[in-house]
């Protein structure tokens, strides 16, 4: 009997827009449901990708090129992908990430200038395990209120005029009309439980579609 | 005073077929014209590629995925780049490289069958640094010789009917017909010395046009 592919859900947008607490309550709901689900979130508790990770975050690397960080975010996902997410998709497992790939295309593609790049080494990372439906949290007035505290990381977008924020924002938009088939777009100032709805009716549809195109 | 950019030369070819002979021949009349000459290899002796390589070499990660392999190769080359090879260019420095960004396209992208991404994914770490000389020293008997005892190590090539070697093979030569401008391709099988007179050949040819150009 082979097993049906399970279903692949990320979770993209700011800190503190309430990712993590919306998929704790999908979790649940899977859970209760009887669904397989396997919650994870970068660099996904595999060594070598942990071991990726280290080396980004040691202090002692601070002479480290912006495009050997973004090369090294995408070789610790793909690690994190062909040794957990993949198999666990394989094996029938509904997975529920906190950030992905689209993650690093807006704040490296876009909020740091690297371009479109970005996105192409980290198709070539994901070898073609991408989300069926990614939950954008959205939370405009978070860009702006960080706008002033950004100001002194800034290089070449704040001579730009360009907040970082404004610029991953940017990307998010950006990203969402290129995969307008997976994006649902969340207005997260509405309160946890119409959000939680939101989205357990999102996925159900979801499951109703594929269920339909066998 | 603007100084005027260096030239970058990359050694490539199998192991055994003399580019390190070759490479201190040619780094020692450069030095006795009153060259400046940087004499560089893979990862480049930068601690950041050092470390990545180190990530690389540990037997305790022997879990690591093909593709998460070509990443961290390529972000350990982005480091040298950054931090050593594009700095020696712009102070005006000769750099002689043993092997460079060819060497995965053919030996990953070719050899292990990753495809054109391993370019794609180089280009991106090399940020434009391309070589302006590459000498390919060829000896077209060793993919022969080696294949018999290559035949443990294969996967989807071995099936295929075609040995790792004579994948990384073509694979050179398809980069040699595509960068044809900066591709020489050099008859491993003469003398030292033939060798050496030809590369000089090649060299002084290569600085005249440039010469010419201006």
């Amino acid at each position: 009997m082979e097993t049906k592919r399970g279903i692949f859900i990320t979770f993209e947008g700011p800190d503190g827009s309430g990712k993590t607490t919306q998929i704790r309550l999908l979790e649940n709901e899977l859970l209760s449901r009887g669904e397989r689900v396997v919650l994870t979130r970068e660099p996904g508790g595999t060594p070598i990708s942990e071991a990726i990770r280290r080396l980004l975050l040691d202090p002692a690397n601070k002479e480290m090129d912006a495009v050997t960080e973004a090369l090294l975010y995408a070789a610790s996902r793909a690690q994190h992908v062909a040794e957990k997410i993949r198999p666990a998709l394989e094996a029938g497992a509904i997975v529920l990430c906190d950030r992905f790939m689209d993650s690093s295309i807006a704040y490296q593609g876009y909020g740091r200038g690297l371009g479109d790049d970005v996105r192409v080494i980290n198709e070539f990372a994901v070898q073609g395990t991408l989300p069926d439906i990614t939950f954008f949290m959205n939370l405009p007035a978070a860009a702006g209120k960080r706008r002033a505290e950004e100001r002194a990381d800034l290089d070449r977008l704040e001579r730009e005029g360009t907040s970082f924020h404004e610029a991953v924002y940017e990307g998010y938009l950006q990203i969402a009309r290129r995969c307008a088939d997976r994006y649902v777009w969340i207005d997260a100032s509405q309160s946890i439980e119409e959000i939680a709805a939101r989205i357990l009716r999102e996925y159900d549809a979801y499951v109703l579609a594929r269920t339909d195109d066998k």
